[in-house]
């Protein structure tokens, strides 16, 4: 059976101030009506039924996220005590599948992200997971073919071709290759490298996987966190799990699922994914997505723009926002804050969020 | 005696979102706790009793001037039914203050101006007036020695030096000059040339004259004008006046006194003021005034800077306005607009106010 997991933990400090510590990106409509983590259950209908879905969040945001997503059984809502990256969670979610199927294979993939179109998507998915039924010790990753050389991003390096019958079956499989190495975010001489050499794809963060391999991987290469998380596992669907949870949390070192175990692991694979794809990490990459008009705005306010230029606008609906000479700015204004910032320092968006709390205004989180 | 006419019809529209058509810069506290004419009027304190003070304003504005001005005698205020500039408004001044003295000599002046100290502007207008009083037929003018090469102001090029009893009676009399012509707004190249030849001095806009005499050069410059305003001034006191006044103000061409008399009078002297003054004509006029950070910025709300510089900030007490990566910007935050610009672009605030009619947005003008 397969299972998916979506990790709704993010903080969003890159787009202070629309994105909130109570309300982060995944739960704001950052693109049309939706909220993204609503985009993001959608998108696996038909993949996945609501109760092999598991949304692993923090404890300050399960609330909103449990509202959010009504229509989702009590139980699906992971909340972590304590923010530890993505590999305690992943392996924590992998055991509570592993309890309910030993022989699952389960998706891991961001809450925040935009996929398009759905159905290419599913189809990737379910080709990755048959990939694992194959050789369950595949470790499955989503790389995205560079269409520009993106600084932002971590970059997988291709290997060889994988050999595989579930490949040979489809005439419309994607790439599929084992996995090189993994690259840090590059500079951009490097980023254009990449772009060039066609062997290089972004890392998504999608994820496919046995669950149980995950776990034994977690073991060999983190016994320490594995201990904790056995440990834990032990009171899953027991009123000793929120204590334990605390407990081992609290314990446990945080550490990417990409530290942990991709880059240590055997059997990773890189699926070129068949799907359009962005992160949405910052206003720029919003702005990409949203388009420009022919002054190269992105105007989503009541504004009024002279002499203004390659400039991110965003307000609501009655708040009238004029620019006067602006070029390469990002103009954010919300009902309690306003953010003006050149594009060129759009990196030190996400330090405002630090700056505020050693000041002590709070409210503004 | 001495009468003071204010002239208090500005609109403002360059510190647009602050002010607006119905609170425009002489009804806000730009700097300071009080409103702009409220200081002007103070600043009269012990030089013109309230009785022999004229605020010659627009119909709009009226009711708020009156209201902001409560200690004035209900005839103080003149609203005038259109905008016609300088001219007619200070000639229907001068009508009315003859009607009550004849012999009267009125100091014209604007209402949004910031002078210091108020004393030395008091003894400059007592100077002057004194000067009028020993010749009738002068016109003064109240020249600001420059002290930096200032595009946005007229200038005023002092010929030889007005030989006055009244002068020689005085040790500390300040410079005086005849008028050898007044300059347009100068571009830089030829503001340094105005500042470095000690020969010219910021044209302040503010006059000292025989209200009689003012009348006379009308009559031989503007004799059209003049012709209506005597119409007009048959009906001062009495019912007619409101009606009489839309009707000649809506046939009188528009005219600045400058154009309509100064520059062609004869008896023109200019007096180097020995006050400090601006006429706080934009946001960096401000800013100049209010001083700036060890950053260069002016800040005047809630506001948290990375790597700001060179910036203005305005705003209130509890909206935040975060500014990131910003040089030589103006931002300023207002409950129901906000206007971002680049300082070098900073004339063309004044075409938003145009803009926002040609739109319909006129809840924001």
């Amino acid at each position: 059976m397969f299972y998916a997991v979506i990790m709704a933990g993010g903080t969003g400090t890159r787009f202070w101030p629309e994105s909130r510590a109570r309300r982060p990106k995944q739960l704001l409509p950052m693109l049309g009506d939706t909220t993204m983590i609503c985009t993001t259950v959608h998108r696996l209908r038909g993949l996945v039924p609501r109760d092999r879905l598991i949304v692993s969040t923090t404890a300050e945001l399960a609330p909103s996220i449990a509202q959010e997503l009504i229509e989702l059984p009590r139980g699906a809502i992971l909340a972590e005590p304590y923010k530890r990256n993505t590999a305690p969670c992943i392996g924590l979610a992998a055991h509570m599948i592993v309890r309910r199927d030993p022989d699952a294979v389960m998706g891991v993939m961001p809450a925040d992200h935009v996929i398009a179109p759905e159905e290419a998507f599913r189809k990737a998915v379910r080709y990755a997971a048959d990939l694992v039924e194959e050789d369950p010790r595949r470790l499955i990753t989503f790389g995205i073919p560079p269409t520009y050389p993106a600084e932002g991003f971590g970059y997988i390096e291709r290997g060889e071709p994988v050999a595989s019958k579930v490949r040979e079956q489809r005439t419309d499989a994607p790439g599929t290759f084992r996995v090189e190495r993994f690259r840090e975010k590059p500079d951009l001489e490097t980023a254009r490298e990449y772009l060039a050499d066609s062997r290089h794809s972004w890392n998504s963060g999608i994820f496919v996987w046995k669950a149980q391999r995950i776990l034994e991987e977690l073991e060999q290469f983190e016994p320490a966190m594995a201990d904790r998380l056995a440990t834990l596992a032990e009171s899953i669907d027991t009123v000793q799990f929120e204590g334990a949870l605390k407990k081992e949390f609290a314990a446990i070192e945080g550490k990417s699922i990409d530290y942990a175990v991709m880059e240590r692991a055997e059997e990773v694979l890189v699926v070129e994914a068949p799907f359009e794809w962005d992160d949405v990490g910052s206003w720029r990459a919003l702005a990409r997505l949203k388009g420009a008009d022919e002054c190269g705005n992105t105007i989503d306010a009541k504004h009024l723009g002279l002499e203004t230029a390659g400039t991110i606008v965003r307000g609501g609906r009655d708040h009238l926002i004029v620019t006067v000479g602006l070029t390469d700015c990002i103009v954010v204004h919300t009902p309690d804050a306003t953010l003006v910032a050149h594009k060129d320092h759009e990196e030190s968006i996400r330090h405002v969020v630090d700056a505020l709390e050693e000041r002590g205004w709070v409210e503004y989180l």
